[in-house]
């Protein structure tokens, strides 16, 4: 029901308006749980902040193949004179030195051996003549530089990861190497996936006449798990109680709700009825001053995001990019904008004088930086998006972006970096 | 063994003129499968070209609430004066239209709604008033734009998608739409992933003394999952005969190789002899004139790409990132380069004579476009990469870049678009 908590909805603000609006409001993160590294975590977000258990590396080592010394002796020597040591013994990889180093004597020891206690230098093998159990050395430039001190990469207590910190391909690297075993991640957040639409066909399915397929269910679901959610899927008819049903339903087992289709002002789109009338604060935004997309809703209840997508397939993948997905992270505690691509226009895009527009484009590398192309066509086609690499901003105003104009573009979710 | 077709081993060239030397000999692609679209196919690529088998819309549709009509009834009305239709009945969502309509009829028609045979024009509802099952239009500016004919996003026949196409959810949504039910595309490369190194002790283990923690384990395969590849993982002993019997298995049940360790020239630097004989034309390049990662071997054996990393991690993801990414998507048919981020650098970096240098950094958005913070501390902490978005290129020569300086910084592989 309505509350006093109610809002008074914003009506045809920007894209970035209806972000800070949204931002005003709190959404509950999702909880944690502790993963093995060695599942495959890449894309999770960290729920903790993470530090070093250990050092990197554990020991001093040679990062070359020589001999391990003692910089004492080597500066011992007449300068121009190649000093003499006993060979005392071999590191051998993965295992623990023979003892400590005397001085006059020297330890063979392999690039990335552990240096034997005592030593604090190591010759390069070239600067090393040996015979009869002994080892010249001729010149020992850099032999300091050629030890890798213990805890040179991370320091026992070292800050590794932040809290919402996304898991890479280096992050995991990082953490393994410091000896973690297991990682503190959010749970991928259950967003439940509404699709209305009483002329849709489902994907596969044989359609009737008057049906048109439907494409938001496999584009939304794809786009959802591209950015880490766990999408729960369902098709509901276009009726106020049935979606009012559904909402509640989904707002009681999940973490968000998406809803694609009914967000406009026609006499069967309840999204925006059926969300103020669920909770608190319910509807802040209905209608983006921003095209495709404009009849977009967000809202909120019970600090879960609710967005209404429009069910035209473009306009709700678009509006899922610009505004689901940030609003979104926030389940993870983040609250990063996408960083766009900087490119040269390719062609002229006229601007609109009472909205912005988002249009699709081809990235190029150009001779002097990315170039963005856009796509012939009309906006609302689905085809266009398909071939698209990303959106390009183009403000509202009067007159035309002129080709070789600076736009940002902001690149469309994929699932790898391909 | 070596044969006539052994190439000529280049040395010290840059990352370009690597990938360049490497794609002038042919790799022999993965094969196709076919899967069901409703699988989730983000992030697969498309192994041949895709045609709409069906129009979108499959029927000319309206675009707004209001009345189906026939133009000419509209032009008939002198101007300024009201037209009066009578009302023949409704389409409903999803299902056909209640036959063809008929000069003097109109048809009430929802958003989406199929229109009737014979309608080209749809009122929208604020212009019509009804009484006694008649409508009474009182303006029709636009009626003709108010349908979506079929086919006015796609026609049959025409071009959805090239083979080596990355699927990503618009392009998903895109053949959902069209009525693709089954998508054909390639299976994911099996590609081996050996690690060498007799002092590195696997994640999760007890590590004993004279050991360090493997990273390139799980770096590495969480990089190649981000790029579609199916890793298949081992850990090989430091001997020649070792390495030569896995890479010999690994080239006869998969489709490339990655080595982490062994590719410099050192005395336990096997690979690159390892992989001149296991057959033809075997080492391409083994040295690059990059830093980090300078050590690295590319080769190719029967059309299957063999690429060689050093065993320090920061190295060895950072020429993954450089030079497997691009050359095991060819396994897809796929030789585009990835697109660098242009920004601004946030702050010196010294050249170096000799070399061109790739240091990571992190991206943020700042008041005149994209900006590359250098991380502080040496290229060779593994902790410096997992804190980074990207790596700038500093190239070759003397003095430093400024900060402001434009920089191309290409994009650390994650496995999805957060």
């Amino acid at each position: 029901m309505p509350s006093a908590l109610q809002v008074q909805t914003l009506r045809r603000v920007t894209i970035d308006e209806a972000l800070d609006a949204v931002a005003k409001h709190p959404v509950r993160q999702v909880p944690s749980e502790r993963l093995r590294i060695s599942a495959s975590l890449s894309g999770r977000v960290t729920a903790s902040e993470i530090l070093a258990p250990e050092d990197v590396p554990p020991f001093d080592r040679s990062s070359v193949d020589g001999f391990a010394v003692l910089e004492r002796d080597l500066r011992a020597a007449p300068p121009g004179q190649p000093v003499r040591l006993h060979i005392a013994g071999e590191v051998r990889m993965g295992e623990a030195p023979p003892g400590p180093l005397a001085s006059g004597n020297a330890i063979r020891v392999p690039t990335g051996g552990a240096l034997p206690p005592g030593a604090d230098a190591v010759v390069k093998i070239e600067n090393c003549r040996e015979s009869n159990g002994a080892v010249e050395i001729s010149g020992a430039r850099g032999a300091h530089d050629h030890v890798t001190r213990r805890g040179a990469d991370v320091k026992r207590g070292d800050h590794l990861c932040r809290c919402g910190d996304i898991l890479t391909p280096a992050s995991l690297g990082m953490l393994a190497g410091a000896g973690i075993a297991e990682v503190p991640v959010f749970v991928r957040p259950r967003v439940a996936l509404i699709v209305t639409g009483d002329e849709l066909a489902p994907p596969g399915s044989q359609m009737r006449a008057g049906q048109i397929r439907d494409i938001n269910w496999l584009s939304l679901d794809a786009a959802l798990s591209a950015i880490g959610m766990a999408p729960q899927f369902v098709y509901v008819r276009d009726d106020k109680a049935s979606l009012a049903q559904q909402l509640r339903e989904s707002l009681e087992h999940g973490d968000a709700v998406v809803i694609s289709g009914g967000s406009s002002v026609g006499e069967r789109d309840y999204t925006p009825a059926v969300v103020a009338e669920a909770g608190s604060p319910g509807v802040i935004v209905h209608g983006v001053r921003a095209r495709p997309g404009r009849p977009t809703m967000l809202g909120i209840v019970d600090e879960r995001p609710v967005i209404g997508l429009p069910g035209n397939p473009v306009s709700a993948l678009v509006m899922f990019e610009l505004l689901g997905r940030p609003i979104l992270q926030r389940l993870f505690g983040r609250s990063d904008k996408v960083i766009p691509v900087r490119a040269k226009l390719g062609a002229p895009l006229e601007r609109d004088p009472d909205l912005e527009r988002y249009v699709a484009v081809r990235l190029k590398m150009g001779d002097s930086g990315v170039e963005a192309e856009p796509l012939p066509g009309s906006s609302a086609q689905m085809h266009i998006l398909g071939f698209a690499d990303a959106l390009v901003r183009v403000p509202q105003g009067s007159g035309s972006l002129a080709k070789g104009a600076p736009v940002d573009a902001v690149p469309l979710s994929k699932n790898n970096a391909l």
